[in-house]
């Protein structure tokens, strides 16, 4: 199929999807770029490819592609530099923990930061991450450009964290906080079922949430700058408890 | 004084201050929000002081402070929600590497990226960090931001790094890069005098620089996922190479 005109039904409904509003009522987001496009249908999440009319996919696949012109692209892309290929891709809708290592986010903010923490969890072998429903939108495209494609290598599902970690505590899993001035050094912890709790970039995790927590962890630097991004803290953390484990 | 006029001649020049040109012409840059304007003050870089009229400081200064308009601050500003208060502060002029313990960064690009690698430098006890020539600008706004006021706690200097390295070399430092598929664990080196590299986002580190590095160290990860954000990559390496020598 070529599609010509920016007034398409079917473009208006994919350049909806740049906004959470349109993510939501669609059940779609984006991806941009070959390999993101790929690493889509690999994981069988893609259900429609634009690309730039006389170019062709570095991969095969069975679904139809849609060509469609410059501007199309440009119209439906987040970038100033769009790519010649977006795919369209089904949103998840796991609500299935797996595994004994989890990582649960409570209201992080930063797209780029809950980008790098996903790349992060897959490099250290985290088996679900638990957003919090006030988590930046997991399909912002900023989040899905900075996991560098890892966010399809990752089961990635949203929770009300209150309900579920008493839950998580009867099934067994240590609940891990940070607190620097009152926790126990990472390094000398090696939990084999545990749950990690991960905090907004301002606020820390709330205080509701972390009096749930059976130990608290901190990372040892300079008691001047006491301070880490939030990606970092919680990539140094996942490197620490995987460090043991492999 | 107090000054309400958007076509001052003094807020002209602070407003050319959010371009790089701006910043070289005038060798000044801006920092934005009460904490970061004091350890701008605290590191005696501060020269003026530009504030919402009826607002006061939070610190006690000597320095003449400019009182102004929001239009004025929303002039100068680089933020939406621009702050009351913004300082004007001398650029670094320092060349001297100072310390047993470098940070070399080829070209980073990614102004986050940057300030939150200087983040962790301070927190892992590094003493001088050395940008290369084509690394992104220090006093770009979201490199500032991102570091959380760090930045006035690190020696950071520029230089050319391929004339640099043959003198760390000659002067005993141990160079240090970084590579997943030949390289010594992290955990297993401990040099007590060292510049490590990390490199671009997309390139890494230049071969030509490469191939001037004394040992390459990796960072044990999932095989499958065996990618990090290089400002995390960067903190974990740091704080492998700080944790045995506290």
């Amino acid at each position: 199929m070529v599609i010509n005109s920016l007034d398409n039904k079917k473009i208006k409904k994919y350049a909806s999807l740049k906004t959470n509003k349109g993510r939501i009522e669609h059940g779609l987001f984006l991806v941009e770029g070959m390999h993101l496009v790929e690493e889509a249908f690999k994981h069988n999440l893609l259900v429609d490819i634009l690309l730039l009319e006389g170019d062709s996919l570095s991969f095969e696949t069975n679904l139809e592609i849609t060509y469609v012109t410059e501007s199309i692209l440009k119209k439906v892309s987040n970038l100033i530099n769009y790519s010649n290929v977006i795919g369209i891709c089904k949103t998840f809708n796991n609500k299935e923990i797996i595994g004994d290592k989890i990582l649960l986010l409570d209201n992080i903010q930063d797209p780029g930061n809950l980008g790098t923490i996903i790349r992060s969890a897959c490099a250290f072998n985290i088996d679900t991450i638990v957003l919090s429903n006030d988590t930046v939108d997991l399909y912002n495209d900023k989040v899905i450009r900075s996991t560098q494609g890892m966010l399809f290598h990752m089961n990635i599902v949203s929770h009300n964290l209150m309900d579920l970690i008493p839950k998580l505590k009867e099934n067994g899993y240590m609940i891990l906080g940070t607190n620097v001035h009152n926790g126990t050094l990472v390094s000398d912890v090696n939990p084999s079922k545990y749950a990690l709790i991960m905090g907004n970039e301002g606020h820390g995790v709330k205080e509701e949430i972390s009096v749930m927590c059976d130990k608290n962890l901190y990372i040892k630097m300079n008691k001047n700058c006491e301070s880490l991004n939030v990606g970092v803290a919680t990539s140094i953390l996942l490197y620490e408890l995987n460090k043991r484990s492999l």
